[in-house]
C-alpha cells in the first residue's frame, strides 16, 4: 500500500501526443521530478523584501519558503527591545503565559493530546525567570496565537510596524493576527501546520526551524488523541486533566529531533530543511508547511498570521491527506 | 474503482486538533468544498486589465479563466483587420494552412490520431476561399502554433502589441509565441490541453470555446492511437497516412458537443464551462485547462503563449492524471 501510494504520487508520465503542438521546446515539464521542483534543499535568502508580485510569484503561489533579510530595519523595536526594555515599557502588564513541566505545548504524552496551562502573570514576572531573578514551576512560553500583541501589549505597537505592507499587498489583506512571542530556551512548538501564510520576525535572539513541505504528508504520522490540559496545582507540580467535553483529535505524535523510525518507519522518506532565523530576518513560512520550532533563551519574536487562500495548494494538500488516510499510510 | 477514485478526491477532512491554534477564525477552509472553491460556474468579466499583480493573484496563481474587456482597444488591428485589409496587406504572401476532409485537425478518427495536411498557400487563396470566390477540397485553417505571426505574417505586426505588457510582468516572461488563426466555419480544435498560459485575442468574429478545468481529468477519456497525417492527392481527396516513425500517442477521443455517455459515462461528470470570445475581448484560458474551439466564419485571432510554471499546478494535476491513470478511471 505504501509504496504504491508514493509511487502514483511522484510518477510523470510524458504526454507525447500533445507535445506535437510545442515544437521547439525542449521537452516541457513532462520529464522534470516533482519533488525537486517544489523543495529546496535548504531555505533560501532574500537580502531585501520583494516586491510584492515577485513575493505572490516567486514565494506565495509556489508555496516555497524564504528569508527576508533587511525587512525589520526600520523597525525600533529592532534596536530598543531586551528583556530590560520589555520590563520598563510593560513589566505591569498582564499577558497570558503558556505554562508546561517540559516545555512542550499543544504535543502528544501517551494516549493524550496534552495543551499548556493558561496563566496571567505580570510580564515582570515573565522577565524575572527569564532572567534568573526567580523560579517558576515548569517551562514558560509567552505565545497567545490570538494577536496576543494588540490585546495584550498594545504599548509595544508604536515600536513596529502594524502589519508588512508589502506582504499585505501583495496578499491583498491585512493580517488575521499579530503574536508575540517571548520563551525560555526549553519552550518548544511540536511539529505541526497552520492555515496560514506566516511572516515570522525575530527581534532579538534567534529561532530554530525544522520545516517539511505540505507534499511530505504521506510520511508524516498523525494519530487520535484525547484531549488534555495540565494543570498547575498550588504545590507546584502539573497534572493533566481531560478535556471532557472535546472530541478526539488528531496530532502528530512524532519528534522530528529524534524520529521514532521503528514506529513510523515512513518518516525516513521525509524530508527536513531545517534553518534558523536570526534578529532582524523574518521567516516566510508558507502556508500548510508543517513546522517545529525552538529557540535562543529569552528570544522575542513577532509574527504576522494572513489568512491562506483556498486554491490549488489547498486542494492538493487535501488530496494528498485523503490518499494518505485512505491508503492507512499515516 | 470509480467511485473511490472520486470520494477520496473530493473528501475534505476537519482537522479539529489543529484548529485550537486558529480560535475566532470561522471554521477555516476545512468546511469548504473543493469542486465549488476552483471552478466557476460561467467564465467571468473583467471590464479592464488587471494590475500585474492582481492578474497572478487573482487568476493565474488559482488557475481560473476569465474574458478580459477593453485590453485590446489600442490595437490599431481592432479597427484595421478584415479580409480585405488582409488581402490589401499580406495577400501575396505564403502562409501554413492547416487543410482536413471534415474541420478537425488533430483528433481522433477510428484508431488513428490524425494531423491536418499542411500546405503552403498565398494568404490570398485562403481569403478567397473564406469570401467564397473560389473552392479549395476541405477546410481551410491558418493556425500554425509556432510564432506564425512573426515569422510568416511580420508585415502584420505593426497593428498591435509584441506581447501583453500587464501579463509579461505578471508572469516574468515574454511569449514564447504569438500566433495568428483565420479559417472556416468548420474548422474546429478538438479537445486538448496546453502546457502554456494562454492569452487568446479576438479580433474579428468570435470564437466558441469549450472548457473543462484540470480537476476534470478524470472524468475525461484518454486512449492510445497510432499518429496518421492527411495527404491531399492532386485529384483533391484526402488519403491518411501513417506516421511510422512515432510512437503511439495518447488523445481524448470525445467531443464535448456529443459526448458518448455509453462509451465514456464518467464523462456526464465533468463539468463543462462554455464561452464566446468577441471581437475586441482577450479569453485568459489558464494552463493545463482542457479547451475545444469553434469559431465564427472568417474570424480573425492572435493568442500569445507563455509557458507555464511547473509549480504546484502542475503537481496536482499530475497527480490526478496518474491517479486516473492508475485506476483505470479514464
Amino acid at each position: 500500500m505504501e509504496g504504491s501510494l508514493i509511487e502514483v504520487t511522484f510518477e510523470d508520465p510524458k504526454e507525447v501526443g500533445e507535445c506535437e503542438h510545442q515544437q521547439g521546446k525542449g521537452g516541457g515539464g513532462g520529464l522534470r521530478d516533482i519533488g525537486e521542483l517544489n523543495v529546496p534543499l535548504a531555505v533560501p535568502y532574500l537580502d531585501q523584501p520583494p516586491t510584492p508580485l515577485h513575493f505572490y510569484r516567486d514565494w506565495v503561489c509556489p508555496n516555497r519558503p524564504c528569508i527576508i533579510r533587511h525587512a525589520l530595519q526600520h523597525w525600533p523595536a529592532l534596536q530598543k527591545w531586551s528583556l530590560p526594555y520589555l520590563r520598563a515599557a510593560a513589566g505591569s502588564t498582564e499577558v497570558s503565559v503558556a505554562v508546561t513541566p517540559d516545555g512542550y505545548a499543544d504535543a502528544v504524552r501517551g494516549d493524550r493530546f496534552v495543551m499548556p496551562a493558561e496563566r496571567r502573570l505580570p510580564l515582570s514576572c515573565v522577565l524575572d525567570v527569564l532572567e534568573g531573578r526567580a523560579q517558576h514551576p515548569g517551562v514558560l512560553y509567552v505565545q497567545k496565537q490570538c494577536s496576543n500583541l494588540p490585546t495584550e501589549l498594545p504599548q509595544l505597537l508604536s515600536d513596529l510596524e502594524p502589519h508588512v505592507p508589502w506582504a499585505s499587498e501583495a496578499l491583498g489583506k491585512m493580517p488575521d493576527a499579530v503574536n508575540f512571542w517571548l520563551g525560555e530556551a526549553a519552550a518548544v512548538t511540536s511539529l505541526h501546520k497552520d492555515h496560514y501564510e506566516n511572516l515570522y520576525c525575530v527581534v532579538s535572539g534567534e529561532k530554530h526551524f525544522l520545516l517539511h513541505p505540505p507534499s511530505d504528508r504521506p510520511f508524516i504520522p498523525y494519530e487520535m488523541y484525547t484531549p488534555a490540559t495540565y494543570q498547575l496545582t498550588e504545590a507546584g507540580s502539573f497534572k493533566m486533566v481531560d478535556e471532557e467535553a472535546m472530541e478526539k483529535v488528531p496530532w502528530i505524535p512524532l519528534d522530528p529531533l529524534a524520529p521514532d523510525l521503528a514506529r513510523y518507519p515512513s518518516y525516513s522518506q521525509a524530508q527536513a530543511l531545517r534553518c534558523t532565523v536570526r534578529a532582524g530576518e523574518m521567516l516566510y513560512l508558507p502556508a500548510l508547511w508543517f513546522h517545529h520550532v525552538r529557540q535562543s533563551h529569552g528570544c522575542i519574536a513577532v509574527n504576522f498570521w494572513y489568512d491562506m487562500e483556498y486554491d490549488l495548494k489547498y486542494s492538493y494538500f487535501q488530496l494528498l491527506d485523503s490518499l494518505t488516510k485512505a491508503s492507512g499510510l499515516a
